[in-house]
């Protein structure tokens, strides 16, 4: 009667973003903008890192809401990049699911600019479909925090897993021995406080 | 064993407004009535821009309640207005309740003031006889966050799903290429940032 | 799937008034001192409005806990109250058992202190016995919201509906013709705001 | 040695509205984007309502920092509107004094996008050539509330008074009875809480 | 160079209630309902128990602003009341003036709706006919917290001192002996921290 | 439907408690330092008191991570304690398993730091084998309040029930005469507002 | 015309504790009670550690205030313990201030419960004698932040340094060389942060 | 009587960075760690892009308190840096004052870690000798948010100037026109919203 635990697979796994567009950012106030712009970089670091299918996807970017932010752009030249002609619901445009399908993966990573409308409605499409869906949350914003409440409530409800990147990075991982400096890099780059563990530990170490 | 994701349709979904009324508004405290007129007055501009039937419905206007806030009073002139003569419940009125059926539409948009109560109430009904409900949070105020919480908490445990005026209106939409122009403009009036963005984009181009 | 719209009905409903003693208010920490006792008030009030039956209840009142609030116990002289030995699930208490099933009354409204313990435990043994449980929230406190939250989960996963005091009464009442002025009296004297409506009204009309 | 009450003067006053461009706008966080609009728009308002002397003034309109908000130019379309080649203190741009000086006022009313910069530096320049400076607070924004405290404080500790736009109406009108409705039309149009109190109140009069 | 302690003197202190209308109440936001009633019926008593001159004034009673809240008026039947015609700074009225100065008192203690005008200006005004003046903080009440802070900012800054009705009453008791019980039942009807304190005292007591 | 009430029983219940080691814990920032640290022996203080069988694990002890908190350390010298070489979710590790097994318990009360890895992802797992898990939410911590929402959402979609170490201490207990003095001192050592209760009351008594 | 730079001096300081008694502090609401109780007893670590000379005073203890929290008592057991017959201001008790004289000391520290009475005040009585006046913010408490804030602006006018006790701390100490490890254990025992540091420090190192 | 407005010159200024060391970072809980790490490292860049002669101090760098962050390390190779044996006030060390003097500017600018201790100790202590002092108060933190107000009160009172660093570039360089490209990448890279701003400016113009 509850939900099941799923559990990310980095070989069972893709990542959506969609619409973190220069224009949109400006609307994201239910989180702090140095936070943000660090969550979404590191969920793209985590991306590269676990080597998952990374699909993006924009919506007028010769409009007001501006083009993807360019660190995107440059961290993805390969991936799949869908500039929608209109479809507000990425998952109505064909090319973008088609492209998710193409991954053959069935774990869906999603996160974007606005919650409510940008993530919530391609997750509520691809949990329709049959896909197990996990959003980031802390990379995805929106206008406030009561219509980020609201649209948590609707996703989840409909089965959508609420995550954070780190957590995502954790799951992914598994084992620390799969590969200690590569997970410690990512967390020093997005997580000062682990940084800062890090320089002090190195600091006291004898040799070091 | 989750909720499904039923999605707004224009053409199948009629727009409640429950007692937006000028004393009843002085009793909304978990919101900032800046922002709150600005929702109420968007969720009423979508339902005109969309064309969705639209009914009004007051409580005891001749006492302290006050009436219907006048600038809804202009937009809907021909939309039926049931001024209740008691029922807190408005489900509880036939006329109401004749009105909404009158639309032949199943799926229900809901706001007023306030939320615990004539929000709620008619919400909770409208399940039961099996109407999809959309909650239209940010156009709904009541006294306190607590408050909210919990009303948010019965709405959505009881099948209801909890939007935002700009969700609703994006889902309604589906494709910017239906009407950029009108969808922009819908924005722009209620969308300070948004606004901006419209209005940099127009300097920062060659001919405009 | 979801919960059904199980609605208040005043002749089906009996009120339980857990641990308002004078010790425990200290810890009550979630909710303001002047708006809790006005809510724990208002709920008191709507027992007496609505005649409902009204069962107290009182952990250790000889010890640091302190005895019943006196305005408890001086507005339900006739009412059940059982001073538990040492149960803290009230439920726990065949006194406090027997005294819920004399009323015959298949609604539980239930607010205490503190909210996790106090309110939750007995909100969850009546739900496993078939009772349809309704939290005033409001009228319950605890440590902090971080609690609140938690208990408020435990509670609604557990079936139990999530009220204030406000929306019970308009639950309870149903339309306004019943009697206009008791009800409006009761709002008058526990919502400032409603108090400020009505004095308003009564100057602006042209023979008061 | 406490400051001295220095009493706005409708016939000694001049506005300067510094930097309120779509571009910076964006920049803003300490208020929110509805509420924040508003009070610009509701001392423009003042401006015009008092007929104020007022003194348009933008950095870089052609770059990033996008055009003055379109509605204030509209609003004076007369006044002196300088744009500044660079110089980020305003007072260091000598048309922009002069524009002042022209005006022949004492006390100069100010507001602006950033605080800490283009409210506070021309605050402080001006303090110190002897005007008489009050800030508009609530009509100026900055980047967070930790910014916006220190920026009040430098300003206060040197001289400045701190106002918002509210406070300015009344202390500029002084009377009622100098008009009546048209102070009452700039609060009903920019307070909803008050349209709400003017609703109720044309309503409940008899013959109206 | 710091400001001096000026100690309230029952024998030398006078109390101005200014503009507690039914209808501004309506404006206030800065504190919650439940409280700011509290807070200012407590300030009432105070004047009571102490046996302050006290007086009241409204601005336009007969408009949306509405009557003064009953409380007051039932607790202060033969002070001077002035209903004034217009002046928005209630010290540009002479008749009120003309009252504190018939009180012969030279300390000021001030509260009133809204805090930047109602009270802040006749604070200001006090200030500089060499009053000392006293601000009732928690019984003065204004739209948001950043136009209470600047209107502490701005009446500090002049030479006004910030309290609260405890403090003011604890000042002007100095000591417990002069009444033990008056003083005790103040706390007890408007602290329920004070009064549960209270409550359980009397019930750990061996006689009692 | 909904979920069960399942209640904890002290004679089934075990107590994992997983990365509370002194570095990760200047990672936590969703609660404050004080009480973080208070809930924690809290938790470890009814963990002894009830006579629970305890499991401590770390992650990484020689690296940034830092040792487990040297008073955990010190309270639990003959629990079973799992160092683990690199698996994050402890679950992933054998030997934390089979402690778990070998103590018989049906009933895992489990809390760590970070909430949404080293708490989450074993609860996730527990549940899935058909444990009757319990989150000890106060006494885990994370980055921030975002973070953990969506934590709690994830643990108490999959069937977790979430708890605070209050509450949880009442539920083991079931009735203060099995032990007054035990309990009392267990709130006395970790509740301020608790200790001073018995502290005012312990005066007030007669022979005390 | 600013404050001058007043530095703390262990040689030339005491410490006054106004009324820290059990009842009394069920009224602090502007910080976790957690927090506070560990503030208060690291100000009486400050004192002890440093050897000032330190006062204690206590308002009706035999009433609902209650008992000297017992800490305090036993701490101290040498320290002028001056119990008030009823004088609110602990200044205007003659053995206080003979107590305080006693000690020789120019420099005082300030704590007790409420902010704005008990420590508000004797510290102003403290200023006007040209003692030097330092309040430690954090070791005070009162019943809400309006009320703390309005107390601050009054001692700070007045001429009072507002601290913290861990800057009192770090200025009476003036260089870790005097005793490293005692300032360290006093942080250790008070700052659950600094704590880790160590603890994570102390692993690290090769020897230890 | 109000301060004057002393303005900072290039030329005539020095930066002070205090005990940024990864240790004493993780006190840091009165601003979120991604916006702290952005600030500190804005002033930094700041140092850098004006040529302001930098100094350096750190607190026991080989105890708990841990290094100097390494970035600030390697951004300064060739600034004094001034290891403190012990003393706790920077000011109190020879080697930094004299690293200061031989600076040859009147204008310090000042951040660190925590604020009312590391800063605010040089700050009061340079203010005495007749610096000007301008305090970064978002490159600086510490323990909250009461600990910090009380310490911008104490600079303040004393005499210092409150900036941030935004506010702090925009004075020290006067004029756009001095170098856009350098200041518009100093923002671009610390001011996500900034960024955006320009990402989509360059977009929007015709060549590029």
């Amino acid at each position: 009667m509850t939900k099941p635990y799923v559990r990310l697979d980095k070989n069972d796994a893709a990542v959506l973003l969609v619409d973190h567009q220069t224009g949109l950012l400006s609307l994201v106030r239910d989180i702090d903008p140095d936070k943000f712009k660090n969550n979404v970089l590191a969920l793209a670091d985590c991306a590269k890192y676990f080597e998952l299918p990374t699909i993006l996807t924009t919506s007028f970017e010769q409009g007001p809401n501006g083009p993807l932010v360019p660190e995107l752009k440059e961290m993805f030249p390969d991936s799949p990049y869908i500039a929608r002609p209109g479809q507000i619901n990425a998952w109505d445009n064909d090319d973008f699911v088609a492209a998710i399908k193409a991954t053959g993966k069935k774990q869906l990573i999603v996160a974007g600019v606005v919650t409510e409308v940008c993530v919530a409605f391609p997750v509520l499409s691809a949990l329709e479909e049959g896909f197990d869906v996990f959003v980031v949350t802390d990379a995805s914003g929106t206008f406030n925090a009561m219509t980020r409440d609201a649209a948590w409530d609707r996703m989840s409800s409909a089965g959508a897993q609420l995550m954070t990147w780190f957590g995502l990075a954790c799951e992914l991982h598994r084992d620390w021995r799969n590969d200690v400096e590569g997970l410690g890099n990512l967390f020093s780059n997005h997580i000062p406080d682990y940084r800062n563990l890090i320089n002090s530990y190195i600091t006291f170490q004898p040799e070091q």
